[in-house]
C-alpha cells in the first residue's frame, strides 16, 4: 500500500481546525525545533487519528458504534481525544500492565478502557476482534494509510513554517510518523529516522529488506516500542531513501534533560531521541547543514526531570 | 523618563541574534500564546539585559569590570547569561535566603554570586554600592529605560507573528515587561496587566497616582514580588491606558496545572497569572475578542507539576 503526497495534502485539508498548527523554534542558524509536543494530548498522534476517522466518516464508515484501538500510550490518547471531539464512543484495549495513570487519563477523555492480557499483542488481538464483532472502526497506531497520511501533515507544516532546511530528524516506532513526513517532503529534504539501539525496528527492516520482528525495550519503549516496522512505513522509507541512526539509552536520558535545561521543553524519552542523535554525535551534520529536529511527545511525568 | 517606540525598535536591532524569537501558538480563533518561556534561561529577561549591556557597550560603558545586579531570580539568570555571552564578568547579589538551586544555577553560568542580608532590599543596596565602588555596570531588574525597551521587543515580535489581535495579557512585577510591550504596541491593542492579589504593585500605583510600596507575597513572589512599580513603567502604563486585573493564589496554582495539562507547558507561578485571569474570569473577553496571552517564564521545579 502506498501513501502519496496528494494523500497527505487531503489529510491536511480534512483535519484542518481539528489539530494545532504547532510552532517551530529556530535556536540557531542551523537548528530548528518543530514543537509537536504542544499538540492536543501531547503528541502528533491526533493528526493520524482524525484523518482516519474523518475519512471513514466521508465514506459512511464512522457510525455511532464508534472506534476501537489498542494502545496504552499516545495513540490511545489521540483516538480517545479525536472520538470525543467527533462525538463517537471510543473503546481502547490496553494490557493489564498498563500504568494506572495512563488508564485514568484515557478515562478522563471519556474512553471505555478495557484491560486485557499481559502483553500488547493480546490487547491488539482483542481490539481487532472487538472491531470485527461490533462494527466499530478499527484505528491502527501506525500501519494504516490514513494514519500515515495524517502524520505527514506535520511535514507539510514544516515546509510552510521553517526557513529552508536540509535534513529532518524524526523518532521511529512503528514508522507512521517518519513515513508520513518523508512522503510529504518528497525529496525536498533528507529524512533521518532515529531509534533506540534497543528498539531498532527500522534499522533491522532496512537491513532485512522487509519488516521483521525485533526485541524491543528500554526507556522509550512506551512510545517507540512497536515490535516491527509497519509495511506502509517500510515502503515509504525505502522509496524516499530514509536513513536510520541508533542512539543509546544513556544518550536518550541525557538528551531529555538537555531539552529541559536548554529549551524548557518537558518531553518523554521517545521524543528525546532526535536530540540524543545530535548531542551524542550519532548523527553529525555537515558544516552548514540546516537541521530540523521534530520534538514529538510530552507525555512524561515532569517530576522525573531536571 | 520615557521610553519610546523608537527605543524599542533600536533595542530589537541591537539584540537581534542574541535572543530567541520565541514562537506563538494559536490555540483557538480567539486565543494565541506567546511562548516566551522558551527564551534563553527560561524567561523574557535576557531581552532587557542584552539591550542594557549592548547599549552601554556602544557608549564605552561596558568594560572588563563587567556588570552587577541584584536578583536571585530570572533577572539574575539573564544578566549572568548575557554577561557570559558578551565575555564580561557578572556579579549577582542575592539574599542569604536565596534557594541553593538558584545560586547553583547562577554559578553554572559563571556568575560570581554574593549572598548578603536577609532581604532583597539589602542585596539591592549592596549591588548598587558595589557598582559605584567598582565601576561595573549596574543592571536593574526592571527600572531602567534600556531594560524596558528590551522587554518591549517581545511586543514587536507579536505584531509580526500573530494574526491581528485585540488584547494582550501580561504578568506584572516591577512593570518592565508590560511597559515595554505597551510602548511597542502603541495603542494597536489593549494591554492588560495581571498581578497576584497579594502583590498588586501596578493596581496600587494606578490608584495612588504614583508608584507606592506594597506588601507582597504569595506563590509567585519570586518573579512578581517587586515591592513597588518602577517609575518608568508607571509613566508608560499611564500613557498607554493599561488596565490591571488581580488573580487569587488558588487561581494561579490551578492555571499552572492547566497550562501543563492543556498545552504541555511547564511554567513558574508568575507566568501562570495570565491563564489564571482567563480561567477564573478575572478577565472576561467580549465575544470574538482576540486575546494574546504572554507565557513568560519556566523557571520552575517540574516535580511540582501535574
Ligand atoms: C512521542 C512519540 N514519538 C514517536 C512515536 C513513534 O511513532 P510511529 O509509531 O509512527 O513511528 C510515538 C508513537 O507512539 C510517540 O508517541
Ligand atoms: C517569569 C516572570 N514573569 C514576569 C515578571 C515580571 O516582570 P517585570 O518585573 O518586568 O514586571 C518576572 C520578573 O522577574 C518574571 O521572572
Amino acid at each position: 500500500m502506498t501513501v502519496t503526497a496528494a494523500d497527505v495534502q487531503h489529510a491536511a485539508e480534512r483535519i484542518s481546525g481539528r489539530v494545532r498548527r504547532t510552532p517551530v523554534l529556530r535556536v540557531s542558524p542551523t537548528l530548528t525545533l518543530k514543537l509537536e509536543l504542544l499538540q492536543h494530548v501531547g503528541s502528533f498522534k491526533p493528526r493520524g487519528a482524525f484523518n482516519r476517522m474523518l475519512s471513514a466518516k466521508e465514506q459512511g464508515a464512522l457510525s455511532g458504534l464508534g472506534v476501537v484501538t489498542a494502545s496504552g500510550g499516545n495513540a490511545g490518547l489521540a483516538v480517545a481525544y479525536a472520538a470525543r471531539e467527533l462525538g463517537v464512543p471510543a473503546r481502547i484495549f490496553v494490557p493489564e500492565s498498563a500504568p494506572s495513570t495512563k488508564v485514568a487519563r484515557l478515562r478522563t477523555l471519556d474512553a471505555d478502557v478495557v484491560q486485557i492480557g499481559t502483553e500488547y499483542a493480546e490487547a491488539y488481538a482483542a481490539a481487532v476482534t472487538a472491531s470485527e464483532a461490533s462494527g466499530a472502526l478499527f484505528v491502527h497506531a501506525y500501519d494504516q494509510p490514513e494514519i500515515v497520511a495524517g502524520q505527514g501533515t506535520l511535514g507539510l507544516e514544516l515546509l510552510e513554517q521553517a526557513d529552508p532546511f536540509d535534513t529532518v530528524l524524526v523518532a521511529v516506532g512503528g514508522g507512521g510518523l517518519i513515513a508520513g513526513i518523508a512522503t510529504a517532503l518528497g525529496g525536498r529534504a533528507r529524512v533521518v529516522g532515529v531509534e533506540p539501539e534497543v528498539a531498532p525496528t527500522m534499522a533491522r527492516a532496512l537491513e532485512a529488506g522487509e519488516p521483521v520482528d525485533v526485541q524491543v525495550g528500554g526507556c522509550a519503549a512506551d512510545s517507540l516500542g512497536a515490535r516491527r516496522l509497519g509495511s506502509i512505513a517500510f515502503d515509504a522509507v525505502r522509496a524516499h531513501g530514509v536513513r536510520s541512526v541508533l542512539v543509546t539509552e544513556e544518550a536518550i536520558v541525557a538528551a531529555r534533560n538537555e531539552l529541559w535545561t536548554e529549551y524548557r521543553l518537558a518531553v518523554e524519552h521517545g521524543a528525546a531521541v532526535t536530540q540524543a542523535a545530535l548531542s551524542s554525535g550519532a548523527y553529525r551534520p555537515e558544516p552548514g547543514e540546516r537541521v530540523v529536529m521534530v520534538v514529538c511527545g510530552a507525555n512524561t511525568d515532569p517530576s522525573t526531570l531536571g
